[in-house]
């Protein structure tokens, strides 16, 4: 996998870079939707790569691991053929799925037991066996297996929960070297940074993230419940210590200003599944700021949804028909408000990229923020 | 409006037509996706013109009197401009509706009162104010406000009814005739053949009905819940009575095969939920046969769902994918279900026409008849 860099802005940390993966290239900073199960919900692969022009798309472990299973997606070759989704595709390590989904988790030293929250049937997660899982589901970027501490953590749990995640992170590390990818092409692992809201954690983590000298990395442990201020400071502090020549992705982040704040501090990776889930609830951002598209004031609003950004649903389908459609509980709805959303979200990747390249990203961000962040 | 038959069939009763509409033209026979309230659920306006190739959909007057309302449509224009499709469109009166949806209707000379399945709110139906609903839609194609009577009924209730449907029917020739369209285009009056499942009352129901001399008619009261074999028979008998010069819609049928049938019988029109409601469920019409997509036999199935039919979702996503996404619970897997059987359906009545054009319609609809009954 190579990293590249175009361009880095001169007046933040933003920087313009080409990943090269077995299954193309992505263009940084990115944006990538959220197909938990290998469907990102309510989105056709068609409109994933014609009208979102989405370049890589998330997995989840767990849920993979669970539904289909590996025996499925290795009888298939892996997600790519199963899906029929041919670009690249992350999965995460399934553990913030393990802490926020399972039930009667115990997290030991070999890894962590629980029980499924489909049928309640017992698992246990280890560092080598979730680095199988994600061989066997041949994701392009494979994420380390990390304990991700809630937000607020007490000191003494941030540290010996960030050690553990170190010492699992080595397993991982020793694991992806005594193993082959299944599938015949070319597998990466990236490590993630964690040490919870604590700067001296964060800066111990950082720097034995890049001492693993992995192809990419990882900042997990942000945008869990903490002041945003807060995120982009440990966002930054924990990019200062990685690597320049790696893509550095953090993990669930979030609102479209969030990610333009967190550009700026030298993030080039994002995944969140606030576009899609909001969506479904009929929240819509757009060039112009944030839409309920529930209210009322929207019945009679035949403009289309947004004419600032070159996506056909969103230049196509006006303001008063989707909001009919919320109101009458029609699955058209949750279709077009979730391809707008990542198609927004994508427009603002390519359009920060832009501006990073010509050299007034700051700038443009500055004033991009404050509309963005209006409610209509 | 103008109907053109372009081909006869000679072992049968099939015909291949054209009807031109203010919206375009329509090839029959043809198949109309069910869009209740202007939209097809699960499915994009996009879908349903390039995957599917609808030519023509279904709205219901019920459902769009009630949400979005009248004064929203006339405010966009029309149904066409305020759902952004550009293609013909049908309403059906609201009359089945009104008996299968609205609770403590009374049926009255006027028209039907009943309370909204919504907010309990009580309406009016008249025969002519649901000629005016569906002038405020905007619909190519209206239907006259009918009583549709339940399986079985006795010879007296299906009597009493179908006279009453001619009384509405008259009067909604006549408000037709009083009104102009809102909009500038052309809209036509279909009246609708009842009578339950007494022979001499589906006669005397089609000749009325042919005598109101209107651009096309259909046929009601068939399909809920009698053998099918009666359905024919009835199905039949309105035909003979109903002209040949004119355009006829079976209402609310039916499985692929009612449909080859039918379309063996002389009719031209057909309408139905079962596409949609059933792939929702997971239920597929396929060129080999009916399948049950939930079934652990196609866990790893890594064939396309239908290559059968020039689809491209149907020729793309594999029974196993879809399979999983069932399982999984997953939004996706009804959208791509409702798309490949309605392009299924579409792709039925093509084939049907150029059969029919063919000249050798009635030996493929036997053979064609018993592939698409078997389960898989």
């Amino acid at each position: 996998m190579e990293f590249n860099l175009q361009s880095q802005d001169s007046n933040s940390g933003a920087r313009a870079g080409t990943l090269t993966t077995a299954h193309g290239q992505i263009q940084t900073p990115i944006f990538m939707p959220v197909g938990t199960v290998g469907s990102v919900k309510a989105v056709t692969h068609d409109q994933l790569m014609q009208e979102i022009n989405a370049q890589i798309i998330l997995g989840n472990t767990y849920h993979l691991y669970l539904r289909p299973g590996t025996d499925v997606l290795k009888a298939a070759g892996g997600l790519h053929k199963f899906s029929g989704w041919p670009m690249p595709i992350l999965t995460d390590s399934g553990g913030y799925q393990v802490f926020s989904l399972a039930a009667n988790r115990k997290i030991k030293e070999e890894g962590v037991v629980f029980q499924s929250h489909i049928d309640g049937s017992r698992h246990l997660f280890t560092p080598e066996n979730v680095i199988d899982t994600q061989r066997a589901i041949g994701a392009d970027i494979i994420m380390a297996f990390d304990e991700c501490p809630p937000y607020p953590s007490e000191y003494g749990y941030a540290k010996k929960s960030m050690e553990l995640t170190h010492r699992w992170l080595q397993r991982c590390v020793n694991h992806m070297a005594a193993t082959e990818p299944l599938y015949g092409y070319e597998q990466n692992l990236f490590p993630i940074v964690q040490g919870s809201t604590y700067e001296d954690l964060r800066r111990q983590s950082a720097e034995f993230v890049a001492s693993m000298n992995c192809a990419g990395n990882a900042i997990g442990g942000l945008s869990v419940g903490e002041p945003e201020e807060m995120m982009y400071e440990l966002a930054a502090l924990s990019c200062q210590y990685l690597p320049a020549d790696k893509p550095r992705y953090l993990m669930g982040v979030g609102t479209p200003w969030n990610i333009l704040e967190n550009i700026a501090l030298g993030v080039d990776m994002f995944d969140c599944v606030m576009p899609t889930r909001n969506g479904r609830n009929g929240m819509l951002f757009t060039s112009k700021g944030v839409i309920n598209i529930r209210n009322k004031k929207w019945a009679t609003d035949f403009s289309v949804i947004d004419e600032g950004i070159a996506c056909h649903t969103s230049n196509y389908y006006t303001k008063a028909y989707l909001r009919h459609l919320f109101i009458a509980g029609e699955i058209l709805a949750m279709q077009i408000a979730s391809i707008h959303n990542l198609a927004f979200y994508l427009h603002l990747v390519a359009e920060a990229r832009q501006h990073i390249i010509a050299g007034d990203f700051a700038a443009w961000k500055r004033a991009t923020v404050d509309v963005l962040k209006q409610r209509l």
